[in-house]
């Protein structure tokens, strides 16, 4: 059985939007710095990784939401690698209040990826062995994310200095920004998340201009980050009413 | 003598610019949360504002920085409310490294503002009375902000959905990204923050257009946030060469 971690977190007012709540930016830099807590402390160092010249991506994310964390509410956040494969690592995340119910639930896909030459490598056992996580024959699936049509809206979001983290690419959180802007502000105080997939392929570094694709159809949003010729993400995102 | 309080915070990775060091949005955020719980402590809560009717608004902050916090430091926020006039309050942060060392000061000035009206009133005494901060007859002078010229660069920034907080404004610490972008990675990634002296004039919200204006003479670079014809901040900042 795989390790279980778990940390309580207060939400901060600057990790809130307008209603409120917690950003989907920020539950998932909390969710990362939470798993990054789990690694220390099973020894996943820093400096284990840099003898093996890797580093962690992730390719996808399955957000589901019943409700999003207040500002000052104290929620736990928890994770668990949950198996890998040949190429894969797959890490769960799950959100709970006070009471022990299930607020918010992440499914992940992660790659290893080499610091030299930027290619995805072959997962290392050395280092997943120590998450205890089974070995898994196939590839886990995640939802179908459908395209976008190519003649939708679209807006243009030149990468700024402070989207750069310290891996000098955009954290691939400020692509929900870019995504759910585009909504507007009179849908977004009106409706809640309730489940988000998005799938990673290209990261976008410092002074690359950012195409945000948009379309909508009643409760479902579908979004493209592009730069140039090339795809950066996918999503699709289902709504549900505020009540 | 005013009550000082203090807390301890870990920089985590998300709150690290691409030097590792925290971000000046992020510093600013934290102190105003620890001075947001000492307000709790002190008893003077939401409750009690919303029964006079009033919020507090910044307008200026004189932030001194021998250096920023690193990623995964461990440091002390402190705060403490330093005295009050008719119509200022003025509060002082300051952060330490785990060996007591000064790391940043900020001195900052502030008002009190009707929520109905939207107009500045005079200090009410039952709140400021619980800081046992001194009455002070004079008002306190922070160092002059030189203009930028009319004729500088200049950038605008649309108002984006997660720019904006839970009082449907922007929270002001995203003038300092729409200010300091203006400078470019290579001055960023060289140089490093020693002083910012900045003044609050006009809150920007949903769907305004801001303009940056920038000016930068060697190491002092001068900057302004509008909107139309209304002026909403200015800045003077000092840098210095990285070692």
């Amino acid at each position: 059985m795989a390790t279980i971690y778990q940390e309580a977190h207060q939400i901060a007012y600057y990790q809130g939007d307008t209603k409120k709540q917690m950003t989907l930016a920020m539950l998932v830099n909390v969710a990362i710095l939470v798993s990054e807590h789990q690694n220390e402390e099973l020894g996943i160092t820093n400096e284990l990784m840099q003898q093996h010249q890797v580093g962690w991506v992730v390719t996808q994310y399955q957000i589901n939401v019943n409700r999003m964390p207040k500002v000052d509410e104290t929620v736990t956040f928890a994770t668990m690698a949950t198996g890998y494969n040949k190429y894969f690592c797959y890490r769960d995340f799950w959100v709970t209040d006070q009471k022990g119910n299930r607020l918010v639930t992440i499914h992940s896909a992660w790659v290893m990826m080499s610091y030299k030459t930027r290619q995805m490598v072959a997962i290392i056992p050395e280092i997943v062995a120590k998450y205890k996580a089974p070995f898994m024959k196939g590839i886990k699936h995640f939802p179908r994310i459908h395209h976008v049509n190519a003649d939708i809206a679209k807006r243009p979001y030149r990468v700024r200095y402070y989207d750069i983290d310290a891996n000098q690419h955009v954290n691939n959180v400020h692509y929900f920004d870019w995504m759910f802007d585009h909504l507007g502000m009179p849908f977004l105080m009106a409706h809640d998340l309730a489940e988000i997939n998005i799938r990673y392929e290209h990261e976008l570094t410092v002074n690359d201009l950012a195409q945000s694709q948009f379309q909508q159809q009643g409760l479902i949003s579908r979004h493209r980050i592009s730069t140039g010729e090339r795809q950066c993400a996918e999503a699709e995102v289902t709504w549900k009413n505020r009540h």
